[in-house]
C-alpha cells in the first residue's frame, strides 16, 4: 500500500466512525436544544415586560447557578470574555502586568487579560487533559520568575505576573490541584477559565470554584445557552457582590439618585436571556448523560481507529464531554487537514483546535515558554460533531 | 402666605399637573411595551435553535436600522456601553488621550472612554436642549488647545484632545452643527451618542449620523428594547465593517479555522435579543406620536404651574421625547427633592438628572472646563413618566 492510500484509508475509517455514532447527517458541531420551558419563560418574561435589566429570571439564574457549582455567589453577565475580563480586575491584575495563560484556548482567555490592561503571558499544554502543563508551569517559572514581597516578578521583563489562568479544555478537566499548589508557591491570584466546563467537577468539586474566581459561558454553543451569556464564580462572598457591582455600572442604590462610585461596565445579563438559562439549567443533568454517552460510543467506534484516541476524563474527574476530541497520533498528524475536509464535505461538522494564541498577530510578541506540547496537540487534535441529542 | 406653604403649593402643583396627565398611577418612569412581533419571533428563534450569535433577526435588524436612520451600516451590539467603547476606539482613541463628553450625562459616555484608555474632558451643558454648549465650548477650546499638525493638544495637561462626544439628552437634540464645526476646526474625530435619540432628527438627519460614528442603545428602559442591546452606526461603510468585526471577536472568516487578526470583543448582540428589537422597530413610529402626544399633554398641563417649564424640541430638530424634561426656575430649585419625593410617593415616578459626571469618584480628577451650566440644570431638572402606553 502506497503512503497516500494508507493516508486515505484512515481518512474513511474517521469519517466511518464518525458515521458509525451520529449517523450520515448533516449534523452540526454543537447546537443546543429547547426542549424545556424555554418559551414558557421567555414569555412570562414578554407578558410581564421585565425583559432587561431587572428581573426574576436573573436573581433565579444566578441562585441556581451558585447552587449547581456550589460556589458562594454567582454573577450572570453578558458573555463569558466580559466574565473574564472583570474577574482579571478583581484578581487586582494591573495596566502592564503578566497574566498566565494557556496558548492552547479560545481567544476570549487572551483578550479578557488586554482588556483589563494585562498582558497575556503563554503557557504550555500536556497531552492528557489538553490543559496547562503543570509541571512545565512550575519549571518554567522557577527559572523565570522571584517571589518579592509577595509579589511574583518576571525576570525576564521585570514586569509582575498577577494571576494564572488555566482553562478546562473542552469541558475536560485541568489538572487543577497542581496548578492550585503552583499559584500559592509563586503567589499568583488563581483565576479558572471554566467557560466550556459547566457540569465539570475535580474530586467531586465544581471546575471554576478552585480559585479566587471562576468564568462560566452560555454562548450558543455550550453545554447550555441563554443566547449570549456567562457568569463569574466565586467563594468569597464579598467578592461577588463587588463583580455584580462592577458588572451593574456600579450604581449607587438609591430610589431616584443616578451616583457611581466606580468605572463600571454594564455587562449585566438581560432577565430575558437569564429565563433561557433557567429552562436549560433544569435540562442540564439530562444533557450531560447524554454527551457522556456518546463519548462512549465515540470511544468505542475510536478503539478500532489506529493511530487515534478520543480524550477521556482524567481519574477522580468529571468531564462534561462538551466537545468530544479526537487526537490523532503524531506520525499521522499530516492526515489533519485531509480528515477535516473529508467530515466537512460528509456533513458531518469537525474543526481544529484554535490556532495557538502565540502566532496571532496581536499577540506576537507577548512572552512565552517552550510551546511545544500545545503546537503538537494544535497539529493533531480535531473535535466530533457533539450535541447532546444526536443519540 | 409664608416660603415654607408657597413651596408646598408648588409641589402639590406639579403631582396635580403630572397626575391631570397620566392618572391616578402608580406609574413608572419608562416601561417597555410588547404589543407587536416579540413573541412570534422569540418563538421562531428557539423553534429555530438560532437563539445565539448568528442568526436572521441580527441581520435584519442591523438592516432595519440602518434604513431607519439612513447610516450606511449599523452593527447591532451588546448595549450602548459597549457601542461607545468601540466607537471610540474606531474613532482612534489611544491610552491617556483625552475625550471631550458632557458631564450631565450617563455614566456610560465617561466609562466608554476609560474603558479603551481615555480620559474623560467634561464640557458644560446649554439650557436649551440639556446638552453640549457649543458656544463655551468653542471659547474653552480657544483658550486651552492647540493644534499641531492636524492633532488637538491640551495645552494644560499636553495630552491629546482625540475626540468629541455630545449626547443627545432625554432625547433632546443637542445643537449638533455647531459641534461638527468645532470638531472640524480643532481636528476632533465626532462621536455622537444617541444612546437616548432613537427617532430624533436634526434638519430631517437622524441623530447619530453627523459624526464619524454613532451610537445606539436598547436598554430596558429605552424607547425601543431589546432587553439589552445597542448599536454602532456610521456612514462610512468600511469603518462599519470594522466595527462588526471587532464586535464579534475578530474572527477571520474560514470554513473551520479560528484565527483572530486583531484584540476582539465579544459584544455582538445575541439573535434573540435581535428579534425583540425587530417586532419593536416595528411599532416605532406608533411609540414616537403618542410620546409626542404626551409631551404635547405635559406642556399643556404645566403652562399653568409657575416658574416651570417643559423642554421641547429646538427648532428644526424633532426630539423622540424619550424622558419628558420638567425644568425648575433657578428661583424654585430648592422644591427639586420635596417635588421628587412628593411624586415618588404619589406613586408617580420622577427622578432627577444623573449625578454630574466631574462629581462621582473615579472622575474627580478629570480635566473640566466651567461647569455652571451641567450645574444649574442638575439643581433643576427632573424627568416624569414618559411611558409611550401612559395615553
Amino acid at each position: 500500500m502506497s503512503p497516500v492510500a494508507a493516508e486515505s484509508a484512515l481518512t474513511r475509517e474517521v469519517v466511518d466512525a464518525v458515521r458509525s455514532v451520529v449517523g450520515d447527517g448533516p449534523v452540526a458541531l454543537h447546537e443546543p436544544r429547547f426542549a424545556g420551558n424555554e418559551l414558557a419563560y421567555v414569555k412570562e418574561c414578554i407578558d410581564s415586560t421585565f425583559v432587561s435589566s431587572v428581573g426574576k429570571f436573573v436573581d433565579r439564574f444566578e441562585a441556581e447557578l451558585a447552587a449547581y457549582t456550589g460556589a458562594a455567589r454567582a454573577v450572570a453577565v453578558s458573555n463569558g470574555t466580559a466574565a473574564l475580563q472583570v474577574a482579571f480586575m478583581l484578581a487586582g491584575v494591573q495596566r502592564d502586568e503578566e497574566v498566565l495563560v494557556p496558548a492552547l484556548t479560545f481567544a476570549a482567555t487572551t483578550a479578557a487579560v488586554v482588556h483589563c490592561g494585562g498582558i497575556p503571558h503563554f503557557v504550555d499544554s500536556e497531552e492528557q487533559t489538553l490543559g496547562m502543563s503543570a509541571p512545565k508551569l512550575r519549571r518554567y517559572l522557577e527559572s523565570i520568575a522571584d517571589v518579592r514581597g509577595g509579589v511574583c516578578i518576571n525576570r525576564n521583563t521585570g514586569r509582575v505576573i498577577r494571576a494564572v489562568c488555566p482553562m478546562h479544555t473542552f469541558g475536560h478537566p485541568v489538572d487543577i490541584a497542581a496548578i492550585q499548589a503552583i499559584a500559592a508557591d509563586f503567589s499568583l491570584v488563581l483565576v479558572e477559565d471554566a467557560a466550556e466546563s459547566l457540569g465539570s467537577t475535580v474530586g467531586g468539586r465544581h471546575t471554576g470554584t478552585f480559585g479566587l474566581l471562576g468564568t462560566l459561558s452560555f454562548n450558543g454553543n455550550k453545554t447550555i445557552t441563554t443566547g449570549g451569556g456567562g457568569a463569574i464564580i466565586t467563594n468569597d462572598a464579598e467578592l461577588g457582590k463587588r463583580a455584580k457591582h462592577l458588572t451593574t455600572t456600579a450604581k449607587v442604590a438609591h430610589r431616584w439618585e443616578y451616583t457611581h462610585d466606580a468605572v463600571g461596565f454594564n455587562y449585566r445579563m438581560p432577565n430575558i436571556n437569564a429565563a433561557l438559562g433557567c429552562a436549560q439549567l433544569e435540562q442540564l443533568p439530562g444533557f450531560l448523560a447524554k454527551k457522556r454517552e456518546l463519548f462512549e460510543l465515540y470511544r468505542a467506534a475510536f478503539a478500532r481507529v489506529p493511530n487515534t484516541r478520543i480524550v477521556a476524563e482524567p481519574e477522580g474527574c468529571r468531564s462534561n464531554y462538551w466537545l468530544q476530541t479526537l487526537v490523532l497520533d503524531e506520525s499521522v498528524a499530516g492526515l489533519r487537514d485531509e480528515i477535516l475536509t473529508a467530515t466537512n464535505d460528509a456533513g458531518l461538522m469537525t474543526r481544529p483546535i484554535w490556532t495557538l494564541m502565540h502566532r496571532l498577530i496581536p499577540y506576537r510578541d507577548c512572552p512565552r515558554m517552550d510551546l511545544s506540547g500545545a503546537e503538537s496537540l494544535e497539529r493533531r487534535v480535531v473535535n466530533l460533531p457533539s450535541s447532546p441529542h444526536l443519540i
